[in-house]
């Protein structure tokens, strides 16, 4: 606290990131981070980017990247919004979009950035609880809304919504923005970007954090009519010109262009989950139904708090929410097939199973 | 316009960068980029991030660039501030120290985003009018302030203030956070830093685009009391938590470390500035006395709109800023020996001179 704070300072609760912790042989599965590396293409785009062009700014409307988003998605160049980390653009969308009147929806299990940017701009909202089995239902978003922003699959639960599920929310609120948070479509939910030729209220946001594993890089974005990507770009524009710098446009517009890569790690990704969550149900564990690139499980006869911290002795990081309805789950990135076996090796010895 | 705008976004007016264009063989002195590339130390960490590690956030924190920082301007780490180019920097500073009842105060001619932040923050503001030097005065400061926004030197005039005169800011304000913009204080102005220790309202902001050659990477710094660091901490941590990837984090410390070029980098640009503006008196131009990498120069004769256009016309760009008080000058970066004499050439053609 200091007489030199705004006052919206004092006011704020940051969120917190998963950690990244130092150690080295650790089994790290805490932050969702792809298991296998970016496409051999961007490396070296991002390489190429390392000489004294470098002394320049970069193209601060990234241009030829959101050219090649469009491309890839089958939108125009004005239907894409690109920034530092899907979390900076959301941040600029729930700024630019989603402060309304009526309150904002969202789950009550969700992403825990949601509330930190609603405090941050000074929007109402709301949340909507999941149902007994965790999902989000539809029918319980018909109340009065200004926004609504929709995790799909929602976090850190792994469970999507159908994309007919998706349209019955976009046209029960014609007025309303609706933000699809996409971060980890790639691993089985199905996309709502086909939507956005219809439905002028719906932003998708994606990320290549995940399944381009390029979470170093800072790269997410979004895809919209255009005129909430211009909403977009006019706060983005009073805040930072050029929140993307020459590595990371180079690298994104490489991975893009490098299809068979992108299709093959994510193919290994779900493989790895399904293999993750069998040898989780038997150890016991209850596991949700995921479509991301982690699992949410809970043990019938285990708190959650005490696995993760027997995890952590044996050097598997995991990560642990000690929040309402959530306390006895554990949210488990899929690892390589090496990091799935010390997990489930690891639980097995935590468990006294054989 | 659109219905799903949040009402903010209706109010806003954005920055608007200089352009970046794409043709060869231009002489591009509009943005103040450095002429000579950045270190071939942070050339190669860069190169060196491009692995699979990339898969991996980048720390959050940045600790190893804000230790480094810290050792190079010798203040502690607590004291020492990331983000995303100085203009995300900057944003942050004015989101979470310069809001207050009373209005913020800054030149009336000085870098145009800030106003822009004043609005997307809805921040009061009043401008205090530079002298007839086009010089800021401090005296003319000595009225109830909620916070201060000064750059040293000044853009785009590039004139500096002394250090005596910062501390007649600081102490004329003790009750409000004094932010000294030093985007350019490497090339000749002096860093308010030390004063740091004794003046808990200070925060000083720099850049690694401009004497670091690093624009095309993003990165940018406050120091300042611990208490303010926190602040900006605070509206970082819920808004982006990674504002910056691993390639910029590696680049910087890298930038950090090779000292010998950073002076030589800085010598070499205030030769030029003195050759540039010696050229630009032979021509009949003033020129303002610049700390910076930039001129900021009118001829009694001549429209600064109509000598851009016809310096644009023969491939070499400069900035115009059709405001009042300043729509006669130009901004000229400092470029290459080269570039001067190009710039140089066009100039005596335009004007008729032998």
């Amino acid at each position: 606290m200091s007489r030199f704070w705004s006052s919206l300072t004092h006011g704020l609760s940051p969120y917190v990131p998963g950690e990244q912790p130092r150690m080295a042989e650790l089994v790290k599965l805490n932050t969702n981070e792809s298991p296998f590396g970016p496409s051999p293409r961007a490396l070296e785009a991002i390489r190429g980017e390392a000489t004294d062009t470098l002394r320049l700014y970069p193209d601060p409307q990234a241009s030829a990247l959101r050219a090649a988003l469009a491309s890839y998605h089958q939108v125009r160049s004005e239907q894409v919004f690109v920034g530092n980390g899907s979390d900076e653009v959301l941040a600029h969308a729930f700024a630019a979009l989603l402060k309304h009147d009526a309150p904002l929806l969202f789950p009550d299990i969700t992403y825990s950035f949601y509330p930190v940017y609603c405090r941050l701009f000074g929007i109402a909202y709301e949340t909507v609880p999941l149902d007994q089995a965790m999902q989000i239902r539809v029918a319980d978003y018909r109340r009065p809304a200004g926004a609504l922003v929709i995790p799909n699959p929602n976090a850190p639960t792994g469970v999507a919504l159908s994309q007919a599920e998706i349209v019955s929310l976009l046209e029960e609120h014609p007025d309303a923005p609706v933000v699809i948070d996409e971060a980890y479509v790639d691993f089985g939910a199905e996309t709502a970007i086909p939507l956005v030729a219809s439905h002028p209220n719906l932003l998708v946001v994606q990320t290549m954090s995940k399944s381009r594993a390029l979470a170093g890089l800072r790269v997410g974005y979004a895809i919209g009519h255009a005129d909430l990507i211009e909403a977009l770009t006019r706060v983005k524009d009073s805040f930072n010109s050029y929140p993307l710098g020459r590595p990371a446009q180079a690298g994104a517009i490489a991975s893009l262009e490098d299809e068979a890569y992108f299709q093959q790690s994510r193919a290994r990704v779900i493989e790895g989950r399904e293999r993750l969550g069998r040898g989780l149900v038997g150890l016991g564990f209850e596991v949700l139904p995921s479509s991301a690139n982690f699992v949410f499980a809970r043990h019938p006869a285990h708190a959650g708090a005490a696995l993760a911290t027997a995890l952590r002795q044996r050097a598997v990081i995991v990560r642990h929410f000690p929040a309402h309805r959530i306390s006895d789950y554990l949210r488990i990135s899929v690892g390589t097939d090496g990091q799935i076996d010390r997990l489930l090796s690891a639980l097995s010895d935590i468990l006294g199973s054989p």
